[in-house]
Formats: C-alpha cells, structure tokens, sequence
C-alpha cells in the first residue's frame, strides 16, 4: 500500500489553525509514513508551521484556499457561494484521489453537504451517516446516526445498521452486535420505524442483529454498534456531553466546599483528571460520515489537539481498512 | 382545605410493599396533615404496618386488593383481565373522590391505560404526558413527555407544552421559560413537528416560550421545562441514568486502583456518596401524569424508600396547588 496521505482542513473549529496545525504536526511524528496537506490560508498556516522546529515537509504539504466556511452558514449557502472554501478545496483532493481521507473540525452541516455533493454516495445509500465512539462500561459502542438525518424511514435506519456494523469491523470488532435503540426491548414497544427496521433487520443474512437497546443498555455495553435517526442521536450524544460537563463541575465543586474537601480534592485532582477526559467523547473521538466515496472525518467544534488528533488517527485507520471499498462490497450482498 | 388523602399502590415497582409501606409511613410522620390508604394485599400489608411502632392509624387505612399488574405484563391485558389489581383499585378511590391522588411504582404502561381508562383526559387533552425534575447546573428543570407517547404531532408537543408551564408555575417557578428540544437553536433546524410546534408556541398568549434547547442546553440549565416527544424523552432520561451510573462506577474504581488512590478513596468517600444520589434523577423524583381528571404520581419502578417518599411528595404538592383544576382552567385559555 502506498503511503496514507489525508487532507486537512486547516481553517474549520472553534480554534482553527492555531490548535489544527499543531495537532497535524504532532501526528507526522507519530506515524511515520503519514503525510498530511493542510489547506486554507497559506501564509497563516506557514506561519504556524515555522513555530514547530524540526516539520518533515517532505510530508507536510501546505494548499491555499482563500475561503472559510464559518461555523453558522447555512449549508446551502456555503455550497453555492463559496468554490474555494478551504473544507470544499480539501474534499476535492479526497475526490482527485490525491488524498485519501479528509478531516474537517467545521461547520458539520457544510462538510455533510459538501462531502455528499463533492464525493457522492455509494451506491444503494440514500443518505450518508455520522458515527462516532461513545464510551460504555464494557470499552466503547459505535453510535449512529447523529444528527445528518433527523427523519428517517425503517429503509434508512437498516442501511445505518449495515453501514455500521462494517466500519465496527473494519475497526477490529468481531462479529460486532448490532441493537436499535427504542423504549424498550419487547418487541411491541416503539414507533413504526424502529419496529419495520427490527424487521429488516431480523433477515438480514451475515448481519450480528441483537434486538433492541434502551439508554441505559448503550451505557452498560449491550451492544457494539447502536443505531438510531439522527434527531435521537444528537439529542443523546449531546445530553450525554451536558451531563458529563456537569457532574464535572459538581465535582469540583464539591472538592472545593470547605478545607477538609479542598485537600481531599487536591490528593484526587490527578485521579479526577484522567476522568474527565473519558466523559467528553464527542469532543475527544471523531465522528466518521459513512456511505460517501471517500473518507470524511468531523472533529468536533470545539476540540482541542488531542481531539483533533484522535480525528486524525480515526481517519487512518479507515484507510489502512480501506473503509469505503469494504463498505460498498457488504452494501451490494446486504442492501434491499 | 380538607386533609389531603392519598392512595398508594403498595404492591409495584420491584421491591413492593417492602419498601412502600416503611416510605407512606415515614411520609406520614413527615406531613402531620396526611392521610394514606395502602392498597393491596391486606394481610402482608397489615403484617409491615406491625413492625413500625406508634404508626397512627387514624391516618393509615389499608384496601385489600387481590390482584397484582407485573411489571412486564402488557398494558392492555392489564386493563381487560384484573379489575381487582392494585393500581386499579388506588386509581378508582381518586375517581371515587375519596383520594385525591395515586402514586404506583407500578407497570408504567399498565398505570399510564388504566389513570386513562379509570380518571379521564382533561378537555381538549388527546393524551397525558409524563414529566419528571432533571437536575440541571442551575437547579431543575421539567422534562416531558417521558415516553408516554412515542409519535407525537405538532399539537401533541403544544399541548404537552402548556401542560408542563402550569405543572411548573405550581412547583413555584414564576414565568418558567418553555424550551423545544431539537438538534440546533436556529429556526431551520430539526424535524417537521418540532418546526411546526415552535412556531405554534410563537403565537400562545402568556406562555413564556424560548425557542429550542439542545441536550447539553437542557443540562446547562437554559429552560424550566423542556418538551420532547415521548421517544426522544424516554431515550434522555434512560441514557443519562446509565451515563451517571457508569461514572459512579469509574470513579469508585479510579479511587480503589492502587493504596495511594484507595486511601484518598476512603476520604472521599462521604463526598461522592452526595453526588451520586443526585446523579440518579429517574429513581429519585416521581414523575408526574399531566392531563388526567386526577393526580397520578409514578415512582421509578427501582426506587428505595428515598424515592418512593419523593414520590408521595410530588403527590402532595399538585393536591396543595389542585394542579388538574388549574390545568383546566389555563388549558381552555390556551388550546387551539
């Protein structure tokens, strides 16, 4: 295999180049045969790179793009107005081939927008997917989808589960089990969606179907990839991260309520640390968009560089398992 | 104002009249006022009555029953097969008027179909929702519906909507601010009902409504009440209950991970216990039936003593604020 090259969008996130060049950088130093372009604003982005001592540029290339999507435009305004948006210039080198992955911390309804209209889907899909890692009692479940598609028919959420379940695969799960997330797990609870998808699913040949999963079965590990429309997963992921953000701070707080507390919670604090971490898995895990030709991988807004490095690796992995091929061979035998 | 009386269902959730009966009378000492009726079966209850000495009777009377719902038995053959169940039995004494309200840690479904079948809607309710208190950064706030309804309509939400601002305003919340749950705060975000509920919130005289919050919205404490359909709700509250329990357990595992982490463990010890019963929302408020011509009150089918005593709480609270005739009044005011 010839050497992974990925394509950057330098300009997307809350924090921009300044936390996405030296996350790129880092990750060069730790995979020696990536190679990564960062595209955006060049002279900015040289800037950046000139600050980090020792940059192998011979795989670190920087491409100009003299636009940005900001993190508010409304998706179909970016897609018409704007040809050299830095997330667009980055989508057209996966397109070219002369990237295999793109990694975007950017306007998340312009990257689905633009990915679908730059790259396509696969054939069979009607509407790619975002999927990410969420932790769980047992190490972590895959969860989709999370917010592309807030309505979708039994049809969509069976190619979801499919989709699913190879990327698990390619992501080293054996035989991953595949749950729908519902009310309940007796087979009568539910909307109309959730009960035909059970259906579709129940004869789905090759496919690990283990019935339905509820909130609290996500959290104990029932399952490895759970599935779901996108108005359900977004209001998870995202209630599960205010969750997480508050009982942090309750946390601190309660370590900080009296003297006792506070040296109590400075002998904790490096035990805390390493936590808090773990409760913010949307920050910290990219989120793979599933059924396009090409690799796309959202980091979140507001990640810093770790996050954006985990974005980073999410990426390569999907190219080392060559993700999309996979994805189309399973999608032509499995798909209605 | 007459005594408040209370009928309790002795005989649900997983512990039954085990817990329950120590939790109405350690309610009983709590509220001098208070009058409950225990229904069930009378010889086991009257054998837990016997342990607690100085329980005064003249306020504890006990209704033999002598059927019992199961908690995984289906609503509709609950209500066709067991007129002498229970729940049954406590619902028809709020009916009869010699209760003015009914708390169960019952069968969910089975206590949603019969409060329907026994009490009635509320005029122009077409179906009760469930709501309970979600600790939030800045206090609580009102979740509903909680799965009661797992496809709602854009009426459905309004009228869930102004049901949840009376429920609060009875809870003592002056103006509470109403929050759609959705996938964004801009206006062209989320799915047709939630768009169309919006903007029927827009156009409700004294309805204090806010626009949409997001999971991690809801958790910074940015609404009063917060309306979803009864899918997304039930799927909120199940994965944060199993989010809080699998980081109760992460840190009880950080603190008992090596001598020097198990002694700071040890000192921490009472601290965390604090934190982790706020962390179980679900099992320790009640969650309130809204829209019936009655109180009914469901305690969390694995709550202990705590939880069922909040229950009884909440319970007395809507008979102090008579929450059915107030909802009646704003709701003719209100209802399209």
């Amino acid at each position: 295999m010839s050497a992974p090259i990925i394509a950057i969008d330098a300009m997307g996130g809350d924090f921009g180049p300044h936390c996405i060049v030296p996350a790129s950088i880092a990750c060069l130093a730790e995979f020696p045969s990536l190679h990564l372009v960062l595209v955006g604003q060049a002279s900015l982005i040289e800037e950046l790179i000139a600050r980090s001592p020792g940059v192998d540029r011979a795989r670190l290339r920087v491409a100009h793009a003299s636009e940005v999507i900001a993190m508010d435009e409304r998706p179909a305004q970016a897609l018409r107005s704007k040809p050299d948006a830095s997330m667009r210039v980055a989508l057209e080198l996966v397109r070219a081939g002369r990237a295999q992955a793109c990694v975007s911390a950017g306007n998340t309804g312009a990257l689905m927008a633009l990915s679908r209209y730059v790259l396509k889907t696969l054939p069979g899909i009607d509407r790619p997917a975002m999927m990410t890692a969420v932790p769980t009692r047992a190490g972590h479940c895959q969860l989709l989808d999370l917010g592309a598609n807030v309505d979708c028919s039994a049809e969509h959420l069976y190619q979801f589960a499919v989709m699913g379940s190879v990327a698990a695969e390619a992501m080293g799960v054996v035989r991953p089990r595949i749950a729908l997330l519902n009310v309940g797990t007796e087979d009568i609870k539910g909307n109309q969606q959730v009960k035909l998808a059970a259906s579709l699913l129940q004869q789905a040949p090759g496919l690990n179907y283990s019935g339905f999963v509820e909130g609290d079965g996500l959290y104990r590990g029932e399952a490895d990839v759970v599935v779901c429309d996108g108005f359900v997963g977004n209001i998870l992921l995202k209630s599960s991260e205010g969750l997480a953000a508050m009982i942090s701070a309750r946390i601190e707080a309660l370590f900080s309520s009296g003297p006792g507390a506070r040296l109590v919670g400075a002998l904790a604090l490096p035990l805390l640390r390493r936590l808090r971490a773990e409760l913010a898995p949307a920050r910290h895990n990219g989120a793979s968009f599933l059924g396009l030709q090409g690799i796309v991988v959202k980091s979140h807004g507001a990640a810093g560089e770790e996050g954006f490095k985990s974005a980073i690796r999410r990426a390569l992995t999907e190219i080392e398992e060559n993700l999309p091929q996979r994805l189309h061979g399973r999608l032509e035998d499995l798909l209605l």
